[in-house]
């Protein structure tokens, strides 16, 4: 049997982003032991990471051995028991799967339906948790992968703590990409992905959760439903005093990536990282207006790495996509639920969000659209 | 900051094994979307991989984005409702896991507890079915990686069977090491890791299910109560006819890593990889032996892969494994739960398994052991 030898891809898509090489062969060094004093060692480096990623001093910090989702799934399920009640903003699919996840742990939801391609409402949200008794916490995206809209994190947890509430914040789309301050926001829970911002493969989780919600989480009446998740069982492994217990063998070689690429970001800077998303993003918006596409989302709440615009009329989704990708090489996104078929989504994430990027995609969507459109 | 790297090691421990440089540099290959069409193609192939590894038609057989304890709570949360009647053998940790999983999903757990180190036993299982009313499956692990014993999973699926109960096989370490047969057990839910007789880095978990296990998913009268884990929205992705359905980002390095280990094992053939470990398993016996250590389990229910040993008197466990580790680069497993400082564990999976490095842990192990020892 052939190995496998992937097409040549540009992604700029909603993720996976481009890899570095030097993240790609960090993944294959040699695979060592789980509980090896080297890879603890690692373990060590990569919270170390996390913390500075996350802009937390949050101990409780580490890669869920997961995709992103089930870091969702980990943060409401540790909160959250059997009859507790979660008001969750919704302005896109991402919130949407919150509520979803809390609903199946047993939790009342309150669910706060906000505009597609619009930022979470805050007013909304302050009605909800004056109309809603004894709401235990606060769930919302903060860079909406879906639409490409991205809340205000700072003003939502500041919301649900002087309510007395929890926060979850899911951030996957965001970290690396936009400012993520998780201890100034005071944030309960926050997790991300790899594939995105941190341009490392995908399958892990990073998640960090504040000082409260470990105590909420080691006070649980019941125990929590997911034996794998459960928090207090995990950090036995990943933040063991005096030694680590085995839980779950760790993804030892994507661990390798996540550092090397957790390594790349933290030496070119947060701030100039996110410098770097912005000035990309208004480059590709100059060049998509230009071409006549228009922004699902206002100006001052775009997520500058995920870019959603409105298919124009006349072109058809799927069939633009695959020129893209056969002609070009360049994967773009397509929409979600609602938004199938009406938008693309244009990632311009980590790695991906280089200047020669924009230019190359640009060109290759001037290049298909119909002459029309062009002259438009 | 310096690039991480691991030291030189020979994994001879329950886990990860050797991966072979192959699929090392398989993992290091560009990334590419999980909805490309070239990453398509792919999951066909491994899904169409891992039925011959697992010696099964079952058309939903797929990697699960994550490791195989999350495998077990995906079979047992999919099979069992709150308030489901579970009967679950127990010789070693991992059916403990599996009961302390089917606690937390809210199903009844009648435990069948078997002596730790023997396989489980038939006649205990054929009485619980009898005296256990309406028990909707039976669970228990092939290849107990705690012990190093095998059970007889023909005959305890053929159990359930004749009881009209489901059946869930825990063949973590057993996959690729000695037979697996899923359709001749007539098995309904079975699942594996990578990390094992497979080669490959940890992370993911090959999963099957038979058309009996995906109708009782199907028929459910209450959600999955986790929806990373719920397997009808999963199949949307994994087995989408007409088009893929995002459901989770997959990770694409790993399944590239996967996919070459799979080929590697089926270019060798299961029987010889079976002979081979066979063969390994007898001759670490007869040196082991010489030098004086005692098996945990009996001949003939030993696993071949995981040669779990009595640390012999005089010898302190974890100070001789750290000069295993340290002097000679050779990583073997200590105990788990009550065997925790009594046994030592030394796996002989897939890549590991080589009588090169039988003879050289034996030389390694006689080196440090007291000269007491040596001369018994």
């Amino acid at each position: 049997m052939n190995a496998f030898s992937p097409p040549p891809r540009l992604l700029m898509g909603p993720g996976p982003s481009n890899v570095a090489p030097e993240v790609l062969a960090a993944l294959a060094r040699p695979t060592i032991g789980h509980l090896d004093p080297g890879f603890i060692k690692l373990m060590e480096l990569i919270k170390h990471q996390l913390r500075l990623a996350f802009r937390t001093e949050n101990r409780v910090t580490f890669p869920l051995s997961a995709p992103a989702s089930l870091a969702m799934e980990m943060a409401l399920v540790t909160l959250l028991e059997r009859g507790d009640t979660a008001i969750i903003a919704q302005n896109g699919v991402f919130g949407g799967r919150m509520a979803e996840i809390a609903k199946r742990a047993g939790a009342e939801v309150r669910l706060v339906s906000c505009e597609w391609g619009k930022p979470v409402d805050p007013e909304a949200v302050r009605a909800a948790i004056r109309d809603t008794r004894n709401a235990k916490l606060l769930a919302f995206v903060h860079a909406e992968t879906s639409t490409g809209a991205r809340s205000d994190a700072a003003t939502l947890c500041g919301l649900a703590r002087e309510a007395g509430m929890l926060s979850v914040v899911d951030t996957v789309t965001g970290l690396g990409g936009i400012p993520v301050f998780v201890d100034e926001w005071q944030a309960d829970a926050v997790y991300s992905g790899t594939q995105k911002c941190l341009s490392a493969p995908p399958g892990l989780a990073p998640i960090t959760f504040s000082e409260a919600a470990v105590a909420a989480a080691e006070s649980r009446k019941t125990p929590i439903q997911s034996w794998f998740l459960d928090l207090t069982l995990m950090l036995g492994y990943w933040d063991g005093e005096g030694g680590r217990s085995y839980h779950h063998t760790a993804p030892v070689n994507a661990l390798y990536g996540l550092n090397e690429s957790l390594s790349r970001l933290l030496a070119e800077g947060l701030e100039t990282a996110w410098a770097r998303h912005r000035t990309a993003h208004e480059h590709l918006a100059e060049r998509l207006e230009a071409l006549g596409f228009a922004f699902v989302v206002d100006r001052e709440h775009r997520l500058p790495q995920l870019n959603a615009v409105w298919v124009p009329e006349g072109v058809e989704d799927a069939p633009a996509r695959r020129r893209l990708l056969e002609e070009f090489g360049i994967e773009i996104g397509g929409g979600l639920g609602p938004l199938a078929g009406r938008i693309w989504r244009i990632g311009l994430m980590g790695e991906t969000c280089r200047m020669e990027n924009v230019e190359h995609l640009a060109d290759a969507i001037g290049t298909i659209l119909p002459s029309a459109k062009r002259a438009g």
